[in-house]
């Protein structure tokens, strides 16, 4: 970090910065400028604020050089990180897409589309068996028998399952059932989940929040790295911005954004990132353009009867046509697929 | 809800919207427009999805003609709610300040400032335990210790406390010493730990997300009083948006709007509503004129020192200055403080 | 600025930024830190762009630690500006009303509302005889007949008029008219037009752009002022978020950052900014509470019969009691009115 | 547009409702509900105001069933738009590619630059003569003197050259060198200037503005069209959120979503919808494989000294890697380039 003071800062001023940049342990190096005395901050600034700085007298303004995040950055590690889920390889050279429906509703409907998205290609099956919604009143998911017609449907397809948890004390009972644990959007910043799911070994499927700046969400990959799980893929989709035609405005820059910024894998959810059926194939296809790694999509044999996210569901015969596309596309890219 | 059929919508349309309404245990009331069919949703719906109908076939639109929360509406209690805490009424005729600093950082820091604040007139004391920081590297609050601390300050000064809770299982410890349970902004969402404090008795003050809705907003409220807890204090905290002068852009218009959709009390934050301190109290001044019942303001005896939300905390005389004022104006509006 | 090299910049990269700088006719001031060499910039850099450097070989980023606008800040001008229009004076102590119809629509109707917004105290009549609408099949005002009403209305009255200006050459004819000119949300960024009113010497009232920041806003400004024009009078109208209950949201904050950035008048306009009538009064209350100079309000005799913004329009006898609220709001505010 | 009267409405509410339809020459159908009476409005409600109804007593809500834009809708001509320039096709099958850089600065700048994207495949040669600047004291472009420069480079490549006009009083002049007009974003609402711009032949290229709504951007494109210049080119070009790593957000679900809804050609540029060059590629490709029908891409011999956009101008050699790989990537599509 580096720190301007005004022309106008006094000595004073100058000792009370580099004072309190000591107090966090941390050593300065000072060069007075004709108009600006400058003081920039040596060692990992990882911890501090700069408003807390600019709140001092004599402080122009402060300007991070270094990124506020470590482990999941890309002078960190520079090469791409690839997590083998049952042999399924996430990141790396390979596209993967992840499908099923937004819940489970019953063991016939998960069975059915399991079959239906393996056949058209998929390598992952995803199903909600908790579910965050926005009113009490509404369907929460099946729980723990969703977690477990879950199981039967990667025991009949051989399909690794990924499924959200929603609170801490959930972790060690989904972890027994998930190949992978996602964090939805509005548990982006929740701490202490991303705490308790950094503490196991299942890979993690950290979703965007739908106000998370690319740092902030690369921030909350960290707190699950520094936890010690270093199985975390990202996911982009959609933020909230003024436009209403479409549920979320997918942030299509956000994926080489974060394929530069990060080691991590990236996926693109055009279900979520559109909320509309029609706009999947587009925005799934432009996703790969754009270097995703992989791809979740909502499938439901019967969207019009779906308990949740119906608008957003294709089709199976819908979904097998794109992943057709998908892969014609995936190989002008230099992906295999 | 209001479902309105396209005039190419075949009979067999309608008869699939009016089966699936039929479904969720809802009934219909059915006109033929000259255009366009107009299938009436009967009953509560607010478990209902707008869009699980906008997919179906031969559908134009749907509208919600009631609202989606119902316990935490005017129509439900058209009576301002008030909530005792220790003999301090928040909502009704009285304005009520909470203030204190952002995190408890040691025993002389806490007692200095709640002697402070109190003297200027505040009724409740803030302070933070636990923190949720962005970085997993920055403090985290001094924890149980920091409640303790709370603990004493209130002893010393007789003033009720507010402090966070970030997790559903520090819910027993949390109320054991709080006499206001906060839920904060990144955790609006989180259900889980709606659904914990839902089930305590302790009063929840929750702030807005910062990218929610007013309407998400009394969606969270809900989640609360559907629980059982019928003590919820609603706070406008400031939204994101692309202005960047301001750490948040305070949404004025929240707090008339949720005085007019709901009788819980609205409290204004202007400490992290404008990210500023010398913002607060132009915007402490404006919360009052709108309607709140009351206000958050960070206070720090030293803030350049403080270990998190120095830019935007006010020095103990300037929060006395500010309360006068406060006083001036609320006497202006007909309020007692 | 201040530009800041990457630890890995080369003497090479640095003597491109150098002499980057030199050809804008600036100079430079060296310093090597530690880590990262600093280029600081000389002299008025209020023509450069940060990105311009950002993309050169070895640079890390770049501050401004000065201000893009200079006629329109509080270090060029530390008085508040006064601009008095047929006596009536906006800016310094005194809190002024502007108020009137959406759009001029017929003599009866301005006059009728010239004379109820005169006896409540409105200071200056607005109406639109020019109306920008989002669609080209709309009413799009009455032109230069609404001009002349409005003449007539401040004959009638001897309140001055305020209307908006849509294009260059239709400046001429307005200012023959208009004792101030308003420049609409969405010209703000319209530079001709800026231009043509910055020749003139009749007031320009800017509304802020619905997705301009404030800094945007004060640019504008300075672009009228940089053509001669002194006088221009700021509007917070409220800009585009997610939020959707109200047409758009009134950013508060931009009242006092303002108020410290400028030295020009600012006055909110809760009609706009909320988009409900029963939102205006609370927000015009709260736009004085923040530090607000004055008011533009929508009033229409029969706002159910207006033909553009009749949701947002008060009825004469709301605003007149509107009006006795802000006289005691302003009186212990320290303000007159 | 269907009115949906609340229970509690009186006959009057219903008939005060039906009167004013009436008065804007349209027609009423009226469904008595158990609940709500239904106003169905027939006819063209292009130019009705959904909120002017939703003022009026009685009346709960008001939902548009038609869109508001009627010669830019798919309805309206289902076929796609194919616009001739100078025997280039933009919309239809093939892919266009413009190019060039932010402005013309110098007679070897702009030739020099125009011979290398010609080569790397652009068909359309940009290139600004008048800039919309927010400062009034950055460079305005070379106007007149760059209209000629941009001639000279047609004349030497054959290439059509497309460049922005910024007022309606240089509609003239431009169109007499200019192939296509471009509006800028900040004028996407300049109703003066699209109004003149819909007098002439030269087709128009129309930016959304940075916070638009795609509907916005439509009724933008209805002005021109209803003017009588049926030439309109739509670009989405990013728009404002919160995210700051990118200048903006490019929203690539508008893509999808403008082919949807009209016939017209639409655009991407890459370049102003991240603001970084090293994002260019990426969002180049995912314009395409979105649905866009072509790009329009900043391009500079030496970016580090472009007088405007260095930061996201791709240099020539970049700019021919890409385009080989835009070229196989169309393939992969079914589309020509």
């Amino acid at each position: 970090m580096i720190i301007i003071m005004k022309p106008s800062a006094s000595q004073a001023d100058v000792d009370a910065v580099v004072s309190r940049v000591r107090g966090f342990g941390l050593d300065v190096h000072l060069s007075a400028g004709e108009a600006h005395t400058i003081v920039g901050v040596l060692g990992n600034t990882g911890a501090l604020d700069r408003s807390s700085f600019e709140v001092m007298p004599g402080v122009e303004g402060a300007v991070r050089v270094s990124k506020p995040y470590k482990v999941a950055s890309r002078e960190f590690k520079s090469a791409d990180t690839v997590i083998d889920v049952r042999g399924v390889k996430i990141g790396g050279e390979n596209i993967v897409v992840m499908a099923g429906p937004c819940s489970v509703e019953s063991r016939s409907q998960i069975i059915e589309t399991a079959l239906a998205v393996k056949e058209a290609g998929a390598q992952v099956l995803r199903g909600g068996a908790y579910k965050p919604r926005s009113s009490p009143y509404s369907f929460q998911g099946l729980g723990e028998e969703g977690l477990e017609l879950l199981a039967e449907a990667r025991e009949v397809t051989g399909m690794p399952i990924i499924t959200e948890v929603l609170g801490p004390s959930e972790v060690p009972l989904v972890t027994q059932y998930a190949d992978i644990l996602q964090i939805g959007a509005r548990n982006m910043q929740n701490y202490r989940l991303l705490q308790a799911v950094g503490k196991v070994e299942t890979p993690v499927f950290l979703k965007r929040g739908m106000s998370s700046t690319i740092q902030d969400m690369l921030m909350s990959a960290e707190y699950v790295l520094a936890n010690g799980n270093y199985n975390v893929i990202l996911c982009e989709r959609g933020i909230r911005t003024f436009e209403d035609y479409t549920r979320n405005t997918f942030d299509i820059n956000a994926i080489p954004v974060l394929k530069q910024l990060s080691h991590l894998p990236v996926i693109g959810d055009p279900s979520h990132g559109t909320g509309k059926w029609e706009l999947v194939a587009p925005i799934a296809k432009a996703s790969l353009a754009a270097g995703a790694d992989g791809l979740m999509i909502e499938v439901h044999a019967h969207p019009a009867e779906a308990w949740s996210d119906g608008a957003q569901s294709l089709k199976p015969d819908r979904f097998a046509t794109l992943m057709a596309e998908l892969r014609n596309l995936a190989a002008a890219l230099g992906r295999s697929m």
